[in-house]
């Protein structure tokens, strides 16, 4: 599969533009829940923009042996959820929507503790068949962009960052061919 | 008070070089616990070359009418943390080490767990009288770079990334000449 690379300039100006629409329409979050790990940054990024504390939430597709499992799990969940959760306005934070099925899982476990709103803010949202999908509770779904369903390289996945910013750069320059 | 630009590159280069002088160690963490929110990016960054779980957990200086502290307090801690933390060697990551307190208050909590070892890995430790000191059960600090006790400006609050780049440019070709 084709690759994508976003270098972090990316992530931080594709956050700052998700953050403009979340103040631009009529949901206002009083927390970001981050999944984890891959939502640590955007989350973090969007609380520049945003000024409201992370909580974070670790979800995980590997089982204790290291072996890949078919549905998400809990690693790390919120301490006192339901006095934290509970009446608030949660914006829900990861990197990607791929088949939905963290998100969706995410979802439903915040909901358990009765918060005002959930509303969803991802960087990229892959265009492709759903296997999750988002709860009728959630009216508000952010993504930064809509991509097409290619192999994307996040900046902190890079064990070279000066290559992958030459790949990034490579990658735009045959766009603009 | 003179700033310190450092850009998302410096920062992954900063992390990467932490995690090389920590498999170089006779330290093997079992999981690397952020501090939130500073602690996010380099925890995230770490586990890339480090490849162990994050667990998050969050301090803040300011009560729930956002009126500064003294003290930090804890705004998430770690569910079941004696089931995930005892035995286990923590690697525990802050963006900085400031006047320490932040450090201290998270050992002497992570402690009561009894790990089997805590080390601290930090981006910059900053030279300065310190208030909080590192227990002395705590056998490995790393820090990514020592600098002056300057006003340091991290690429994930910059509300303009192309100022802040620029910013780090001018900072060092002044330093060059």
């Amino acid at each position: 599969m084709e690759k994508l690379h976003f270098t972090y300039q990316d992530i931080h100006r594709t956050a700052q533009s998700i953050a403009e629409r979340v103040k631009a329409s009529d949901f206002s979050p009083d927390i970001i829940v981050a999944i984890g790990s891959g939502g640590f940054i955007p989350a973090r990024i969007l609380r520049t923009f945003l000024g409201k504390p992370i909580l974070a939430v670790g979800v995980s597709y590997y089982d204790e042996h290291d072996q890949p499992t078919e549905l998400p799990h809990t690693v790390q969940w919120i301490e006192e959820a339901e006095r934290k959760l509970a009446g608030k306005r949660i914006l829900l934070v990861d990197e990607v929507d791929d088949s939905r099925t963290t998100l969706e899982y995410c979802i439903r476990e915040l909901l358990r503790h009765r918060p005002a709103e959930i509303a969803v803010a991802v960087l990229h949202d892959k265009l492709k068949e759903k296997r999750g999908v988002i709860p009728t509770e959630v009216k508000h779904y952010f993504a930064g962009e809509r991509i097409e369903d290619r192999w994307v390289c996040y900046p902190w996945d890079a064990t070279d960052i000066d290559e992958h910013d030459a790949a990034r750069l490579a990658e735009s320059s045959a766009l603009a061919r």
